[in-house]
């Protein structure tokens, strides 16, 4: 089997993804087992137009790991590239397959969420059914939280600080003038609510905003939304709500759908944004208070300045199993987190095969939300409290981030 | 006169008017002159409505002082409320002046933006005019920088640092797929454009974006606007554009009109939002590339945990110097900065007369925009450099701010 290893990003950025990959790169380089360490660019598409670096001469100092482990986005740049079934048509991974014989690689790790996985299993099945050894590891990422198999994934920790701190500034913004108003505040999340969810953390800090929180996984009815924000105005001068952008009616259908263009990405999810703005002018015409929507919108999965200092260890943690994983000969697997305990928390890292995850979609239980819908319960907080604790280190030059970059 | 001190918060949130107070208030109990310490909640509604509480027993300790500083939005509450002209109808002033007899007060202050400076101005005017001793001095503050008299106004360097901040998030997370894209970013700023300007603080990272900045200053064309970008995407994979909510076209009207609500503030301003919405669909029709639009909205004004040390600490110098100049005998007057020099970034305090400072609006010289009208010059951004400097202390538990609460 090949000698080298390389590693690629996929999906969407998160505030972590680049600190799996500093803790893959870690240790890939102390393992002594590991020739040459390279980089795809634009994860798969990279692989497919030969666009591939070494990563060595980039990562000089452990400054320079460390900022690449506070760089929001994809230091490697990413795509949403879904490879075809080989046994329909196999000419892709035969461009892969000889790519990688001419980097002589023989351990592929790509960091993503359950799209990127999709590429994960494909490429191991390809190469397990052609008697190719490639070790493939998926490395999970996700502000979505949405990765079957595992207790939460990395990227989450980071974008639940982002929101429930938000809520909490907003909260406070939405509270100065003495009058009644509504604030809704509109977080990611296409089909699973557990961003949404976070918003509850806010409460920890003593107040009580959020005070109704909508998730995708329970249908969204707009006139027991203006019946829920009406009855708590009777007690409640400064209401916010925390609603999903993918909460949807009954029938199925978005409930934001209106509001919409009508692009559709390649895995074929409809594109989302509105259900703020949409439910301002719901609460203008039908309560009549003071309102205001506030979309969270990429900030929420970037905004590396408030990352979680847990989920940025954990993250660099789970790529450094990824890479234990490969040198111990697995192969189709993706590293994942077990929770052992809340108090203290403690988690521990062991793997599961990629089929159970790739296109997989974790909702948040039933069990987890409330009732009326519009709230979840004290398990749901339990589960979230540890994933926020800690503020990642910030390295700063003239009261900006520094950021690292594979450029130039 | 009264030997007791008034202090209250007006206005729009910014991340630093806490800061104002606090300096005040330290000043205050340190000087051995000004008998009790009252803060009215909501502004003069709360003189009005008689909403007065003694501020001491809630700052018991160094620890308090730092809290209340590193809050979010006004830790007093606010209102936006016109004063009526005294020679028209004296009621309130009347009963204002009673409340004033009857908690003592021989100092007033009150820290907001130019709207609030009227506030200052009349009461000035009416205690002058009734011989009634009462030392009334404007503290400024304002996220959007167009108050007259001042070098900057505390509260702009923390919201200019969130989006200087946001935008490099912004355009690191906009640039991760190898596509052509374009991201607008809409940023507050109803008449002055000083905050959207304050973007181009994120090229000083390294970087190009953002690659367009729109001020209200200039009349905005949606064909040049067009124009610009498309010969931009020739050169530019991620196109990143920085746009005020209040641009404008020639004949006056604001360019987002059609998206706008007539809401209309007790102060006669429009309610604006969704210029950047707008420019979306617009480049998705005219140029048809990946587009999309991020409003800052409410965090560039209450993202204490991203704001400007530098910022914070000109906050409460400011306050210290407004008991100073009552301390001296001085009424009517809004302590003020003037720029020492640039390297080292020197400030010295003074003050003016509120006359010259309320209601007036400070706009962004025509100098110091190039003359494409799309972009700021070397001047403007050795202007605001040395504002965004530093970061603030923060104050957690449990991974989230801690912050302080005048309640219960």
């Amino acid at each position: 089997m090949g000698n080298n290893m390389l590693i690629g990003q996929s999906g969407g950025p998160t505030a972590a993804i680049n600190a799996s990959l500093s803790g893959a790169i870690r240790a890939a380089m102390s393992c002594g087992k590991i020739g040459h360490i390279y980089g795809t660019k634009s994860g798969i598409e990279g692989v497919l137009k030969n666009n591939i670096i070494e990563l060595a001469p980039y990562l000089k100092s452990e400054m320079d790991f460390r900022l690449l482990e506070h760089t929001p986005a994809m230091a490697l740049g990413s795509c949403r590239f879904k490879l075809p079934d080989w046994k329909q048509d196999d000419s892709l991974y035969v461009q892969i397959a000889k790519t990688f014989d001419d980097y002589d690689i023989g351990y592929f790790f790509y960091i993503g969420g359950n799209d990127s996985m999709d590429t994960v299993r494909k490429l191991n099945d390809y190469f397990l059914s052609h008697d190719k050894e490639v070790r493939v590891i998926g490395i999970p990422k996700t502000i979505d939280n949405d990765l079957n198999c595992t207790d939460h994934t990395p990227g989450f920790g980071s974008a639940a600080k982002y929101v429930a701190t938000s809520m909490l500034e907003i909260s406070r913004d939405s509270s100065v003038y003495d009058l009644p108003s509504v604030t809704i505040v509109e977080i990611m999340g296409r089909n699973a609510g557990w961003l949404t969810a976070s918003a509850v953390l806010a409460r920890q800090a003593g107040g009580s905003a959020p005070h109704l929180l909508y998730l995708p996984e329970v249908a969204f009815d707009v006139d027991q939304f203006v019946s829920d924000v009406s009855a708590l105005t009777k007690t409640v001068r400064n209401v916010v709500v925390a609603v999903s952008e993918g909460v949807r009616l009954a029938d199925g259908s978005y409930a934001a759908e209106a509001y919409q263009s009508n692009a559709v990405d390649v895995f074929g999810h409809k594109y989302l944004s509105g259900i703020g703005r949409y439910l301002e002018q719901v609460v203008r015409e039908r309560i009549g208070c003071k309102v205001r929507s506030v979309e969270l919108n990429v900030m929420q999965r970037c905004a590396v300045h408030i990352s979680s200092k847990t989920d940025l260890q954990e993250a660099r943690e789970i790529g450094r199993v990824a890479v234990q994983l490969a040198l111990a000969g697995e192969s189709g697997v993706v590293p994942v987190m077990e929770r052992v305990s809340n108090h203290p928390y403690l988690i521990s890292y062991t793997s599961r095969k990629v089929e159970e995850i790739a296109n997989y979609e974790k909702k948040v239980p039933k069990k987890w939300i409330t009732p009326e819908g519009n709230d979840v319960t004290e398990d749901m907080v339990e589960y979230l409290r540890p994933l926020i604790v800690g503020e990642a280190a910030q390295f700063t030059k003239n009261g900006l981030p520094i950021y690292f970059s594979f450029e130039g």
